[in-house]
């Protein structure tokens, strides 16, 4: 019988949930408001409720679920999955989530799993995605912040302690500006989203023609996605930031590739919509600056998975871990 | 029957070997000439007569020996070890190494391993040095250049094609100075030996007092190991010059633990003669950059196993991949 899973993908506004069939086809698809201020109990029923919700929809009983995954912001330690480092989700620190949610699911021979939601999105390019048929990827998230989630052999690469995967904080100028995390010159001070808009002001205040510099005047706030649109029209200066982010993310790139020998880096996130305006530069930085054996062969590429794959990923790692746990060593 | 196995350890100037027992004990050391201007079958004739010699003084006869590994600089791609980036043998490029080793020790039940001399040495640290019961650690290689070996999930980590690791060429400063290889800003154009004596010579220059300047105005070209030496002496400048060494040192270290979260970062190599003068520094900078939850229970150490960490190495790997290559899934 063909087997299915529900995956849960826990954000900082909503918890997002479907049925996932065998091949990584989404059978049902739910969200529902995560309501993180309600604290801890509620909002792990609320998981329970998502999952439940995209069984039914799905119309799959209970028996024919072989797996619920969770992916989520943060690094999850051990068998319980205590948490650590959940912004969106301060009163979970510390506590055994994953213990609790198999609690909570009330379904004794239910596997759950709980990873890193990066984690799990860069699982699910590698099983339907991009990364299809690929052992060795990473994948960076660009948002608010930047993310990253590794597959090495096939499997998640959590490290040690389930840290593995800071791709945000990367040193890129060992003096450079304060990242959010209190350190100088990390990767996501230069390329995230907001570290865009910062310097498209710089730009607009230093005398730079830009469709934008009335929006920055009047402190309308254009943002990353504005200033991608501005680019895909043809403004200039856009365009340089663009490529300058670009030539940002090719030197992370570099590191990666001659680090772990991936075959395949993937990008995801709002800056993707950039297009070869973001992708062309990455690429000429990456290769100027990697070994031909570590580049020519990998692959540079921007996820078209959408907003699914947090949710496709977390079903499909279940899946992956339930088939393979039998014979998996201890992590 | 206690299994052992010979271990070679390929440099440009001399091929070391030794038998190695199941526990890493050496049971015989051999070393003689390189001879890498004789040609691909001269050294590969010179290898096999270098594991020959160590099996004799070890009183072994070849059936008890259970498998030879060779370790050497460069990358080595697939099941046939094809060469690249061999700095030492460039003849070799391009070539089937470990094919032809295999051929060349005829003995057809005989696993030959090739992998490449940081990785092994990582491994040996795993196996019987400061990483002994560590399944996830990094070993960086301080000498001329800046090389790297990765033990993830208790495997040298070799990536798709054999190029992981490559930790000496890891962006430090975007815009920097040129490095070897030809990219700016390399860690090894900051961190290496020559790069220390590079920085004492513009010390000297810019009139900071040191016992070696008068070597310096005189061309005595004083490297690495004298600056350490003066360090330990006293010298205030060689002491600041290898406190900014570790301070690059410990960039890297960060970059190591977010990325990877592996257990424990080892540095060996003529530079750590230094001790805690580098070692603090390093400490230092990779604390206060790396997350807490990468950090806190990481362990950074030098090497203590000398220079048999090669060939000791190179046999643990080699008796580690006959004992696991029939549950192994395909690298």
């Amino acid at each position: 019988m063909a087997r299915r899973a529900i995956g849960v993908d826990l954000g900082g506004t909503n918890i997002k949930a479907g049925a996932v069939a065998e091949d990584g086809a989404l059978l049902s698809r739910v969200a529902i408001p995560t309501r993180g201020g309600d604290g801890h109990d509620a909002v792990v029923a609320r998981i329970v409720r998502a999952a439940e919700m995209a069984r039914a929809e799905a119309r799959l009983p209970w028996s024919a679920v072989a797996a619920v995954g969770v992916g989520s912001p943060g690094a999850f330690e051990g068998a319980d999955g205590v948490v650590h480092h959940s912004p969106n989700l301060k009163d979970m620190e510390g506590k055994p989530l994953l213990r609790t949610l198999r609690r909570a699911f009330g379904r004794p021979g239910l596997p759950v799993a709980l990873e890193n939601d990066a984690n799990v999105a860069a699982y699910a390019e590698s099983w339907v995605g991009v990364g299809r048929r690929c052992r060795h990827m990473v994948l960076f998230t660009l948002g608010t912040g930047i993310g990253g989630g590794l597959v090495l052999d096939g499997e998640i690469w959590r490290g040690a302690w389930g840290a593995a995967a800071e791709l945000g904080h990367m040193n890129l100028f060992p003096d450079g500006i304060r990242c959010a995390c209190g350190n100088r010159g990390c990767l996501e001070a230069y390329a995230s989203a907001p570290a865009l808009a910062r310097r498209l002001r710089a730009a607009v205040a230093a005398g730079q023609p830009t469709v934008l510099a009335e929006a920055v005047r009047r402190r309308q706030a254009p943002d990353a996605r504005d200033i991608t649109l501005a680019a895909r029209a043809g403004d200039r200066t856009c365009r340089a930031l663009l490529t300058e982010t670009g030539r940002y993310l090719g030197i992370a790139v570099m590191n990666v590739l001659s680090m772990l020998n991936v075959e395949l880096v993937v990008f995801t996130g709002g800056l993707t919509a950039a297009g070869a305006l973001l992708l062309d530069p990455i690429r000429r930085e990456a290769r100027r600056r990697t070994f031909a054996l570590a580049f020519d062969r990998a692959r540079i590429l921007f996820s078209r998975m959408g907003n699914d794959a947090g949710v496709i990923g977390a079903a499909g790692w279940a899946l992956h871990r339930q088939r393979a746990l039998p014979r998996r060593r201890t992590p």
